[in-house]
């Protein structure tokens, strides 16, 4: 019986939980790939010597998470000829191409299904089932405690600060919550998804990204009756032949949309193409046992056959201005012609209003509208111009709505 | 520059579409793999030598559908050598072991993500992402031709022959759509999937179906009431430790089910396991360019590394006899104990009322009720007690409804 020694940094949440689901699968694995894998042994921060794991190690599997030491151990795996798995996206995003680099020079392998949407298979789809596919957008849900807590937000009414309190209680945000509810989380994966999708080099730095701190429950009560779902969404788009938007941002989508039934601390990708429409995947995003279990299907691939990350072919530049529809919630003074002057300024950006629901509430009224797609800017200067209205009583909010693709 | 000589066999839909993807790709191929594909030659059931195109290929794409001869050139090119990529579900269903296994012999790989659910990458994410999960359940929406159906009665309140002609006319269902609306087609498919997720040898024979000729408009319309949608989903489980169940069956979905939302042509397979929950991927499940872009990736793949299907190293019991929940339609007389005698027969067999909707039509009523999950033969017992009462006004229909996993 020949054995597959897998050497691994790090023995937090999912660390540890591969540490004891890798014993539990060996029997099966040792059927398919006809090797045993067995753990060579754990180096943490505080104990243990990465050369001597190294040298008893056929892969290395790196959980220890952060930038350094992380990059320099897995840099000097690859080159000492092992193949590596990591889960690591903070890295990944900022140092992807020098390591992607590294593994074709050494032909070796670095596999990372871990490190976006857990075990949402989305790398490997990306990598292999699409490789065919001229890949217009991405669409992503890829953080599961904002996606938890604007579903709590929606189904109890309770405030960002409550929900975000009860996603605590339950384990699904950390005690410090600010990379995920700001939506650097997020960017990090949509950075490494960007990456695959459109074989060009991305940069966290390059990802424009909001959280979902600022949301209020009554923007989801009259988003509701509009039919309206609020999520975290996160986009990699072709914008004509040349350019690339990456950027995560609150979103509503409409009840027919693939990721408006996402729920919880879920996850889901939809990868659009003329070729196929297109295909979404979802999960569960996050979790020891769930990320764990996708760092095992990379060392499982990895005992049977080669792949690899292919060289950046493209150069396509990074764009901000997109176009997008917009929820748009306004408190005014219910006097007469008020809204004839909010018509008149939209109009005079291209803005145009797909629906409008109007309540009055004594003295000023509460105008809850749709506007169909429309340039970013273009709508950012109509709020502007809408802001330093006399009739407003309240600062004007926007929240983008996701357009259905195939309707 | 080297190339990659692939060999088609057909020029149907698919071989069509897979003939005009090829070149459009072939530059993107080369960056990815190092290889240049190229078409070495198109062999059709009227013409063409086999001998002569396996001589000039270094893969073949069987996409000429049927048994024979697809299964015997699929067996000459792997015992030459070739890799071999296909779509065929009926013949992976019959004879899917004897081709894997001279495909292991041979070391050449034979792939096959075109044959279930088109792009959508059910087979790759069963082979490799959750190699290492031990899987408990596949449920699956996997023939676009009756969902496709099934929605349009539910969204117009059209009968199945009007909406089967719909599909016709659309280019959703052939000409003699019998295979696809009476669940063989699924049948195979459920075949393919349940061997890759159990490692159980299943034939097509042992897979259970049922088609939709049977639905009527109005058990949509009272199921929307009760707030279900109608699919035909194939279901693959383990029931206990030993034994397995793969079926095809019209059933209700609450809409919260990862399935619920699947609507129109779409394909999608829900994945549930212990230590991952549950995965969905759904997508396009037919169309030539679609079905043609999964034989592109798996060409891709195999034109970078090695995979294979491993021997199947369990023997599970197939079952027929499993634990269903029924939505249930009853039209009887409107007298005084009627419902007593009908809640005794249920009570008999063990049957639950989950739900139960009564509406009056001059001298008789309507029950349309839902009940617990209970085993089949157990309900099965009770309809046929409950078809030979007195008071019964027309047959009694029964449709299943798949419970939520995770309430």
């Amino acid at each position: 019986m020949s054995s597959f020694r897998v050497g691994l940094l790090g023995h937090g949440t999912v660390g540890g939980a591969f540490a004891t689901q890798l014993p539990q699968h060996a029997d099966r694995i040792e059927k398919i790939t006809g090797l045993r894998p067995e753990l060579s042994g754990v180096l943490t921060r505080s104990q243990g010597s990465f050369d001597e794991l190294l040298e008893g190690s056929d892969l290395i599997v790196e959980l220890i998470g952060g930038i350094e030491p992380a990059r320099d151990y897995l840099l000097r795996a690859m080159r000492s000829g092992r193949h590596v798995v990591t889960a690591n996206k903070q890295l990944l995003s900022r140092h992807g191409e020098e390591l992607w680099d590294v593994a074709r020079e050494h032909e070796v392998q670095l596999r990372f299904e871990g490190a976006v949407a857990g075990v949402v298979p989305v790398i490997r789809v990306l990598q292999e089932s699409l490789a065919g596919a001229t890949i217009d957008r991405v669409h992503g849900i890829v953080n599961g405690t904002t996606n938890f807590i604007l579903t709590e937000m929606a189904r109890t009414g309770a405030t960002f600060p409550e929900a975000l309190a009860d996603a605590q209680r339950l384990g699904y945000a950390e005690a410090d919550p600010s990379e995920d509810v700001d939506g650097r989380d997020a960017a990090a994966k949509m950075a490494i998804i960007a990456r695959l999708a459109f074989e060009t080099p991305i940069h966290i730095d390059q990802v424009r990204y909001e959280g979902i701190e600022h949301i209020q429950p009554d923007d989801l009560e009259y988003a509701r009756d509009l039919g309206l779902g609020l999520k975290l969404i996160g986009t990699a788009e072709r914008v004509g032949e040349r350019a690339l938007s990456v950027r995560v941002y609150p979103a509503f989508l409409y009840p027919g949309h693939p990721l408006a039934s996402i729920n919880g601390p879920f996850n889901a990708v939809t990868v659009e193409s003329e070729a196929i429409t297109e295909i979404t995947m979802s999960g569960p995003g996050a979790g020891g046992p769930q990320t764990a279990s996708a760092v095992l299907g990379d060392v499982i691939s990895a005992m049977i056959p080669p792949a690899s990350t292919p060289p950046a072919t493209e150069r396509l530049e990074i764009v901000s201005d997109v176009v997008s529809a917009f929820y748009l919630h306004l408190e005014v003074a219910d006097e007469p012609g008020v809204l004839a002057q909010l018509a008149q300024v939209l109009a005079l950006q291209g803005v145009s209003v797909k629906s409008v629901v109007q309540k009055g509430l004594h003295d000023q009224a509460r105008l809850v509208m749709v506007v169909h797609p429309v340039l970013e800017s273009r709508f950012a200067a109509a709020m502007e111009l809408i802001a330093g209205m006399d009739a407003l009583r309240a600062p004007p909010r926007a929240i983008r709505v996701l357009e259905e693709q195939f309707e």
